[in-house]
């Protein structure tokens, strides 16, 4: 039984307000419990600097954390683990565009945590994907990128192995107890866009790598659903079929 | 007439919310129209480092605001602006207590602005007020302050000339065309704890400067109304006064 | 009575030394008791990168202490407090120039403490007025600057309430002992520019704000008249009029 | 066929060095291919800040490029890929230890690439893990850490998927054509102490994962047992078992 | 002939005024031609982490350029070249005492560049000289620091050969013609503390080495009069010796 | 009698392994005793931002030491001793070419530390030199490089006074024991790129430094010697002569 009465397999279904600041081209809170993640995704008018010239777009993420997102009170500092997180935040969010139907432009996602209670990096990148499809259907309704990029819908979810049992979406305090803990991004389709896991304190078997990997698809479709439920008319609006397949 | 139909001396309402982080000491999401300010009060066990030894405590603060709280999207490296205006929320928030009563301890506050329409510095002290009320006031109830260091309560107010017009509270819109900006920072007995006045394009009058400060008691009471309408019931509940007179 | 036997309005006379470094387009030695500034302004021919395209010029300032300015050795990082002065001295002395008529070209005026004996951001404001005149006029002069681009004097005092009593200029030991502290910059019509005043012990009134101005443009009008002194034989030699109504 | 006549789960055989650098505790020049990186693992006889009085040790990674290590000359500033492969050391290696035993004090390995031909992360994992066992080692021959920690062997193959083929241990060539690339750490005894995988131009299913994990073993039981040929005959000397089972 | 019509072997002699500063424990201005060096040597309690608990003390030094001291504005950020050169003045100035007498107490040597015309370097190491030991004089007449720790007299002159002539305390002008650039520190009794010469365009022979250590002991005795004339007065007061032998 | 049997003219005999790295355009592993440096040479299209427009090259180095080069570990912050010491290679370097004949093209000389006993600064200058000759040759032969810019043979070599007795090529135990340390470059020809000595302890005379002079170019014979012999058949295979007398 988890401290909050979930079965394992059962996320805290987010809590999303699009619009959330009127500035960004798309806007999100995402809430899952007590975690809080503003993410709002920005508009540039160049692509990275590696691909200037080549026609193709980029989009890239900023994750980072208030000073008291946390029990204890850190610094404003950027840490290795917030480089870490942004990577794995704009890895994932890149493959789910099209990036040649961009043409020289960016997107960038800044993922700024108000309160932390677990799993902040999974909802980064599922509150990303809103943030950045809402953007991009912005754009797109003002002509600014005629094609359509959007590739694939993207959710990410957090599994972690407490005394044997793959629990989906931990809290901080269940983070806290688990031996393991791996982040899954999935697209719509099942396939995996990234997985990354962590055995420091017991190092784990390809048995418990299975059992992980159901109960991640299972919280994956509740993340995905939630999702859907805030994209799907917005796509309609503009005549735009939602990403499904891939 | 101003563009949102307010009177020259009337502010936007605050719109408070206490305890929007649970982990912090005191929190307080302030929305003000469009510009919303989370400030969150954290506790630390020493003073300053150049007052140790002296018995007194210290209150600081940190400004900030998220790359996408502006039209255009900034970046996360701290501007020469941000130091100016934290350290005037500092001042600010020191004025409002008596740090020989508080031990060698500390509370920073952090005032990170989700969302700028103007006058979010005055917002961030105006909430911050608010925010170390709350944590001066769990401190107090856990017994960690037992002497109540609360001395005065302290709001801040901008004002601007607009056309030779002084006005309260400007947003984004008004603060681009007006040409002096003050921001007072008052206690409840009327006195002034900062004035801080700038007129780049057109110098101003000692007569300007009276109608400004008319204009900006006007506003300041009420702010220091809508502070008192959350932090009264929580002093009340521990039998402790609302400062009122300095 | 003060320490040094001035009366309450009375400022201590600065001695001047216009091109004290020979490289810099103006360049000005201010020394006011033992407040001793170097006060240079540099020329450089972009504006800043926000106003390209606008046809207008740019003013700006620097601020540092030396390491040993002070009673006890400090760093050369920049501090906070440096940042906040630095963007004073920038906005009073832009409210001098008209920067239309400077074309896209920029003045930077680096002012260096090397000694410090209070009222150093009053001293950088007045001090850092002539090197910009005197700089100014020698662009004029060599056809750089072919509009001349200056609106007004401007000349800072800093006044404190000490015991009650309206001080203008304090130095270091009376600074120590004040309520509150006060920066007023003033036009030579009278006018203010900027305000910018602290009281961190002990709030301050209406009526001891009025007393403060009473003072601040008693002693201003001293420090206008030492930069006249300086400034105007200059002027006369190019033919151009002092500016003294603004 | 790969470029190199590879079978898919065939490696570049490790040509490992030990004591290549005298002073550290413990030194290994490990060359795969043309990817050559010094693992140097140093002593330090305090554990992390967070667990001061826990009794427990704490061991971390430093990971670099030098400037030409690439085919272009890259600049010295640690990047966020250094940061992220950086963290991705630190838990592997702390996976090999029981921190429990080796009291307050700190292991550092330093993984500096002289020159990077593809799979450089994984390289430093493995060479990385040998460098630590040869400073615990020292360390305990010396009497410096009485207690035995070493816990288990610990090596990281990279795979990719290259025209959906998995290939183990990827040179600089197939990995630019690689569409996934996911980073493997397995333990002597098959289990899984890091995954990591990213599939940023197409998402991967649960097969071709199975593929990559069936690949991934078989590659990794070859770094295995290259570490053992070096590491055993040291701990043979010094009486102490080899780890095999965890 | 040169430019202002000194022979190869004449400095521009310094004119020194001792207590510019007046907080400093030791403070000179030091100026020669229109290069102008502010030297202030700052007493500090400790000594270098490194040399805490043998008893010994520490002397350093950091060099820098006010942004307008050249022709063109620099900017205030620490260049290799300062750190290059405050090492050498570092070095100069340890060679001057005895660090085994001063306790473990540390003299910090701050040398501020208002105004450089050429040679900067080597008027930071003589004037840095006179500040060090006005400092000392007035720590060991207050008792902090019983012992004398002064142990010779140490003066710098720049020596540069420019079409084949050796020339002494050369200005802007011929070190930008000169082939070759030396740096020699010389203690009273001729012998040589530091030397640091620089060929970029031509290398030089041993028979112009001859002839540039010929000149530079003529110029430093110059220096080491002028530097007598200030320092010998003081410490006749205190009733110490003036090193000479070294 | 030294340490390790060597006449006091006598320096480690370098081991030189051209191509160690095969990206570089000009690589060499520089191993002399137990120092050891790599040294990478790297081309770049661009002069130095200051010759934009003078048709000239640039040549440039940088210096650091991998953190567990030395018997303690050290960080990886440059310090200011790297800064020091890339500078003098810089300049040894440039000494080396005509940069009138490189175009406006650059060429970095990495020099990193992998073990450090003693005269890493000498090795380096050397190594570089052979690095960035390897690096014109290959430029030369590719036609990037049309007009051949090598004006000299460049060498470094340290000499230390060690009891009154001068030394070449100190480890870094004659380097602890050392009075004076000296840095000498020479060309093939017997002159004089720098000199650079620094006696912190005991001030050497003019006697010394002849003998330390004498010294010193006997050792730089040596490393003159064995450059040649790496150098001397490329530079055959090019039908380039190589420098000898400059």
């Amino acid at each position: 039984m988890r401290p909050d009465g979930r079965r394992p397999d059962q996320i805290r279904v987010p809590q999303i307000t699009p619009g959330f600041i009127r500035y960004a081209e798309g806007s999100v809170l995402w809430r899952a419990g007590d975690s809080v993640v503003l993410c709002n995704a920005s508009f540039d008018d160049k692509t990275a600097p590696f691909l200037r010239g080549s026609g193709e777009g980029w989009v890239t993420a900023e994750y980072a954390m208030l000073p008291r997102a946390t029990d204890t009170r850190g610094d404003r500092r950027p840490s290795g683990r917030s480089q870490e997180i942004q990577r794995l935040i704009g890895r994932a969010l890149r493959a789910a565009v099209r990036r040649d139907r961009m043409g020289e432009r960016s997107i960038i996602v800044d993922c700024d945590v108000l309160q932390a209670d677990g799993s902040t990096r999974t909802a980064s990148v599922s509150g990303g994907w809103v943030a950045l499809v809402l953007a991009l259907a912005r754009l797109h309704e003002q002509g600014v990128m005629p094609e359509w990029p959007l590739a694939a819908q993207v959710a990410a979810v957090a599994v972690g192995l407490v005394g044997g049992e793959a629990r989906a979406d931990l809290d901080y305090g269940e983070d806290f107890d688990c031996d393991v803990d791996l982040n899954l991004v999935y697209t719509a389709g099942g396939r995996l866009v990234e997985i990354q896991g962590t055995a420091e304190g017991r190092p784990f078997t390809r048995g418990e790598l299975e059992a992980v990997l159901e109960v991640g698809w299972v919280g994956a479709q509740q993340v995905l659903a939630a999702q859907r439920e805030v994209v799907a008319p917005r796509l309609d609006e503009l005549g735009l079929s939602f990403p499904l397949d891939r």
